[in-house]
């Protein structure tokens, strides 16, 4: 991967919106999406008319709704026609490389104003089929047809990680209760109430060693963000925060392939070219929002984007230094796993979350942070983007 | 529609691939891809490791194979991690919409060598679930869920166009003869074989007035085409083809919300926007690949793209003028009616086609030609995609 990555002007992010994430039954996929959208106009303080391009994250609207054509669709009930719309697919990281294509649609002198949107409504489903439809990020023929579902496909991560590097059980159990503690003061969290790390051990087991409270929940919910010039940015808003730096990596769909399965290398790949892009060192970060879709990954995150040495990891987490008040806060939105993880919509949600940051508008979870870094994951590694966000 | 469109950096073509259109029952989604894109990478005479991202157009991986997450698959397999990849999908128009992204990141700077594919696997579920699948590209709310198919629509398109102006059942056949005519002079079509207007008037009624013979079939098969900018095109190859407009447009996707059933508005809008682009008007177009998806489709098109006034499109079939030899010829390739209609990978092997015009490579199809044109649509038109070509 030796990109020129010379984006010819820089990028800037004006507008967010997001839904309440959780269990909306009275809701449709169009529904969210419309509802986030509005507010991400509204916050951006421009018309509805001066978007020029909708790309949307959304990981199975085929599997879960029996709707493709998802991105088209949103621009007709937004009333955007004939404006394009685009749709993103990298399973849960739909979102983070929409991001990435409406990054290239402004840098590229093509557009001025695009809105990025993420939704997935997960619950018109019984879980057997939610199941089902999220295997579809594996490799179908070497993985899923055989039964594996994402719980187990992290759980063997988790068990080789313990055994590498003496992490324990309870750590892993610390970040289900720092996340639930941020999900708290978040009203946007699907689930805001506080845990403790004997719930989380004795919650039932799913795939030993993930208990329930170690795996993000089924969600329903949609974010938007509206992205324009740093030029137009700086004349439309008092508070514009800047894209720094848009890179993604790939790696193996199937976990048999990989020579390590404690680390995300494309996690590592991305993460390095993101902090060449900044330029900036990992030390750099003040806030960060990543994929915690299971406790494990908050832990492989630590390390592959370079918070700590390989097989530290618990040690961040044991001594707190990931909570909101530690030395680097990471989901302080409560993460996937209190937030709630409605997967196409991820990866815009952490870019809302930190833009509020880096705002000063985040409430009882503001942190004191002027860069920050959006880790979003597709299926066990197979896709990661990073993105770094300054004021 | 107001874009700003000022790419920084001239894209162009230097590769192209693709599979034999059919059945395949021998070849699953990732043989298929992986054939077209190692031909066009062979074909750009560069090496696979200076692409430096994918793009892969894909309408639903998800319900024909289970398969979402498939551009990151098509990397792992093609031996391309760590790259980025990025699958796009808009319906049949997926294609057209991964070539968008492609421009995009080349026009940014971001990106040098950019590999874009389409590709489909849709022979793997019964006739049923085809259909049920390509209605994900509906309204699922207001169309599929009545149990309207495709045919349906079109029909109803098909019957509005003869009510108003004088089209006849006749000139529909005579486009499904034009083009299986050129697709008997193109060994990757589908079906090689030529047909009389009787055979298409005979053959079993869909959706009256279409017949079996007036629809594109259910089809496996992949294109990849080589992107990267003018100046490095101009080093690299002796036949590039540059791409001068890149164009898109939205439209509803329920036919109950237009104005009109007889225009798709979006192809409207999209050709508009690309010949401002490319400084040029529908009549200085050469040739031309549109989408074909049911016969009266490319009546549309004629008069939509602006090749003939609205309404009389059926001239052009009846005097013969799209046939290649005529003064517009149109789908060469036999189009998605002979060539047949992998739904992802339509967009992309219609730039293949039209680059092998401009270069001179197409054999018994070869025609004049200086601009060419592609036009995709998904589903009914809600998304349209446009681009023209020149040497």
């Amino acid at each position: 991967m030796n990109a020129s990555f010379k984006p010819i002007r820089k990028v800037a992010i004006i507008g967010i919106g997001i839904t309440k994430f959780g269990e909306h039954w009275d809701k449709g996929l169009k529904d969210l999406a419309i509802e986030a959208g509005i507010k991400a106009v509204e916050d951006a303080g421009i018309s509805g008319d001066e978007i020029q391009l909708l790309v949307g994250g959304n990981m199975s609207g085929g599997l879960f709704a029996g709707q493709e054509h998802g991105s088209a669709l949103l621009a007709d009930y937004l009333g955007l026609n004939p404006i394009p719309a685009i749709r993103t697919e990298a399973a849960c990281a739909s979102g983070g490389v929409a991001l990435r294509v409406g990054y290239m649609a402004i840098a590229s002198g093509m557009y001025d104003f695009v809105a990025v949107g993420g939704v997935e409504k997960m619950t018109d489903v019984y879980g057997p089929q939610a199941m089902n439809t999220l295997a579809g990020a594996m490799d179908f023929e070497t993985e899923a047809y055989y039964g594996v579902t994402f719980p187990g496909i992290y759980a063997l991560i988790a068990k080789r990680h313990m055994h590498l590097y003496k992490t324990k059980q309870e750590h892993l159990a610390m970040v289900s209760v720092k996340n639930h503690e941020h999900g708290a003061r978040n009203p946007f969290a699907q689930y805001q109430k506080r845990i403790k790390v004997e719930d989380v051990l004795s919650s039932p087991l799913v795939a030993d060693p993930l208990h329930v409270l170690d795996c993000s929940p089924i969600t329903d919910g949609a974010a938007t963000i509206i992205l324009t010039t740093a030029e137009n940015a700086k004349k439309l808003s008092d508070t514009p925060v800047y894209i720094i730096a848009s890179a993604q990596a790939s790696d193996t769909l199937s976990l048999y392939a990989r020579n390590d399965l404690t680390t995300l290398s494309a996690t590592v790949h991305a993460a390095r070219e993101a902090y060449r892009q900044a330029k900036i060192k990992a030390s750099d970060v003040d806030v960060a929002e990543v994929h915690d879709c299971f406790t494990i990954a908050e832990i492989l995150a630590y390390e592959d984007l370079g918070f700590i040495k390989k097989g530290l990891g618990w040690k961040l987490i044991e001594e707190g230094e990931t909570m909101i008040g530690g030395r680097i806060p990471v989901n302080p939105s409560g993460g996937l796993k209190a937030k709630g993880h409605p997967v196409g919509a991820t990866g815009v949600a952490q870019i809302v979350e930190l833009v509020k940051q880096l705002r000063g508008e985040a409430g009882k979870r503001q942190v004191d942070a002027e860069i920050a870094l959006a880790h979003n994951v597709g299926g066990s590694g197979a896709t990661a983007t990073v993105h770094i966000l300054s004021r």
